[in-house]
């Protein structure tokens, strides 16, 4: 830890690595009050709370030590168009799969932020990353798809604990974000993210707010075998 | 969030969703201690801690509000041991898959912690659930699986934070789970977790300190588009 070559974050020595209680409090506020934000404001984000977001995702879990998370800024306004019209078709597409009058309350939601995001962000994983020489996942493969989302849980959360907001946009054709990107086909595609201030701050999710999803205390249960 | 019915937490009235400078630099190190534990004091958990974990791990985000994680925990010795033994068995299929040095240096490392965590934690995700009426998964159903993933690391960082380590345990025959712990055939198998009180602490990923895998620079770049 103390050599200082390492790129990384590390502890300080004095560091014993125990949490109080008044962490432990704040803790939890953090994840009362992380929200899928889908109404931003336009001021871009600062760069170095950016770098310091990327750094912090970089200590996620990942099987074997993996690390086959992969990010891609997107700057482009043509490909910014292009995903924006990616996601209108799919949006559509779903809007089709309900009846009439779900239909209806579907389309009233805003489901992305695409428009005033200032920082937009693809995450692929790599299919078979040389780091972790292939530790831990030959019977569960997919816990390379999972290592690459605890990264983007961790960059949401400490986003959100800068004030920060995220969305997760899934309506989307994923095997179109490869050329799309110009990025390698073994990388797998597994979230857009838009970041920016959000345009405002609440700790109940909006799906919740609008009356499409209450929390439901069934999914809470925890079975005993 | 004042309907005193819900059995959700929520934030008190005056809170105002902001997070200081200790708090930010309190999440970092958290991301810097969090690890996967593979060697566990025999301890048993608090079952109040225990809760609240669960409680924890619900808030975290879900496609649609869908909630899809389900929780089972294992505790009959039988099935344990049949847990056991699947994890020795693809140990092994794993190891006979790396040449000879290699193979050596993968039987030396210790990658579960089942035979001394006082909890086993099975997660598995709901393949259709009703919760969420399927926004945002019609293009990418395994939304849903990552969805439980960010339940599992609310999980873990929740537990870091009070001192209890988590290991998770991905060699095993996923397909054998569903029978095994007598849960429904569309739950989709994503995790066995063991959680309990560390036998050491350290910042350092273990496979790290031990030669398989280091933090890779190359993971952390970002490109831009």
């Amino acid at each position: 830890m103390s050599d200082a070559s390492d790129p990384f974050p590390s502890p300080t020595p004095e560091d014993d690595g125990a949490f109080g209680p008044e962490f432990l409090q704040d803790l939890t506020r953090l994840f009362l009050w992380r929200r899928d934000v889908r109404h931003f404001l336009p001021d871009p984000i600062d760069e170095t709370a950016l770098e310091t977001l990327f750094d912090l995702a970089c200590l996620a879990p990942s099987v074997g030590n993996s690390q086959p998370w992969r990010f891609v800024r997107v700057e482009d306004p043509e490909r910014r168009a292009q995903i924006r019209a990616n996601f209108q078709r799919s949006n559509e597409q779903a809007a089709q799969s309900y009846d009439a009058a779900r239909r209806a309350d579907y389309l009233k939601l805003k489901l992305q932020g695409l428009d005033q995001a200032p920082v937009h962000l693809a995450v692929f994983c790599e299919k078979d990353p040389p780091q972790g020489h292939g530790l831990g996942r030959l019977t569960m493969p997919e816990t390379l798809y999972y290592s690459a989302v605890t990264a983007i849980h961790s960059l949401w959360l400490a986003a959100r604990a800068r004030n920060i907001g995220m969305g997760w946009v899934s309506i989307l054709e994923p095997e179109t974000l490869n050329p799309l990107l110009d990025v390698p086909d073994d990388w797998h595609f597994i979230a857009y993210l838009c970041l920016g201030y959000p345009a405002r701050m609440d700790a109940r999710p909006e799906l919740e707010r609008l009356g499409w999803q209450n929390r439901d205390a069934l999914c809470r249960q925890v079975l005993r075998r």
